[in-house]
């Protein structure tokens, strides 16, 4: 039982496999549904995009993908990169390792160096006034990773952490302790910024601002 | 059952009654176990320190208060203070909120504003040579609260998250919402820097990498 601060929201519904996203959207205390849209990435043209036009294209692919069959429900599409851009080498666009090899390497090129992470978020469906709207944005976060050891390295791939994760690490769990620091959201490197997310549910008319019943314990 | 890449740890004791530092060590899938500390923090002299210098002297009183009945064990403490300081009034050290007033009263400084928040590390016990040794240390992070309204503080304090914290906020649940951007570690601002909790752990000769048993996952 929820109250909610402003026009009652919508059925929400997450479309993304990730449970990093699931766990961030639970931390909310919001009603939400999960369904995981069948989007081939690799088929969605991106060439000439910036990193940050990437990432709203792809959360706009996946939010579409389930808004067209539910379009009562307010559906959230999200999507990340990690992109490392220095002189040592030509830019490059990580998303989830192949293999243990290319954890190796992308962990290689990540530490002792700053990267960035982009999170882009498409919320589509009724706004308050009950009219179709989409809405797309996304943020940058600037991450310094510390300086690691070859065996350092290995180790952390053994805790099976990377695989399935962009730039193969997390910033969260075990990955915590190579993080120096960030600049910008830190949910937007997990996978979803929460502040964004609110501010584009916000421009839709509504608010994830919720008092729990039994609240103000 | 874990593999450790260094020398085998102590026991582990984290000297903090903070839920956050508690399931922010769980994440690390480390064993350990956690003792309150029963220091009277207002009883410490902490006039004319810095706020790095107070964070870092009051985690050492923590740890030192366990660590006392516990020579064998790696003993963990910890502190976390807000700092506001802007041209609209002197500067505040934030502690818990002591009401549902006081709360407002600091939500209403911290938003459409920078504050800086620190927390301090000391971890004490036998290093990797069997030596007692101490190490202690703080880290800061700046961190930018949105605009928020009358109303939606007053949500804000409903939901219960504000009153055990100090500045009356979370970054993570439903305060993640409020938080537009930090710069420093994240976890330093949740109560305790993962970071820079390895980083003393290494300087004692140990490291918090651990693989989990059927790990390679």
């Amino acid at each position: 039982m929820l109250v909610m601060t402003k026009t009652k929201l919508p059925p929400v519904i997450l479309a993304s496999g990730s449970p990093r996203r699931r766990e961030l959207m639970g931390g909310l205390g919001i009603p939400f549904t999960v369904t995981t849209p069948g989007v081939d990435e690799a088929a969605i043209p991106v060439e000439g995009l910036s990193p940050g036009e990437i990432v709203k294209k792809l959360s706009l692919h996946k939010a579409q993908a389930i808004a067209s069959a539910n379009p009562d429900a307010l559906v959230i599409g999200s999507d990340t990169i990690v992109v490392m851009a220095d002189e040592l080498g030509p830019e490059e666009v990580m998303g989830k390792p192949v293999d243990r090899q290319d954890a190796a390497r992308m962990l290689n090129r990540l530490q002792d160096n700053e990267h960035r992470v982009y999170s882009g978020i498409t919320v589509m469906g009724p706004n308050a006034s009950g009219q179709p709207e989409t809405r797309s944005d996304f943020l940058c976060t600037r991450v310094w990773m510390r300086p690691m050891t070859t065996d350092e390295i290995e180790t952390y791939i053994d805790t099976g952490e990377p695989m399935d994760k962009a730039g193969a690490y997390a910033i969260q769990g075990q990955g915590s302790l190579n993080i120096e620091r960030i600049e910008g959201c830190y949910f937007n490197v997990v996978g979803m910024s929460m502040y964004l997310l609110n501010r584009l549910i916000r421009e839709l008319g509504y608010s994830l601002q919720v008092v729990p019943q039994g609240g103000n314990a």
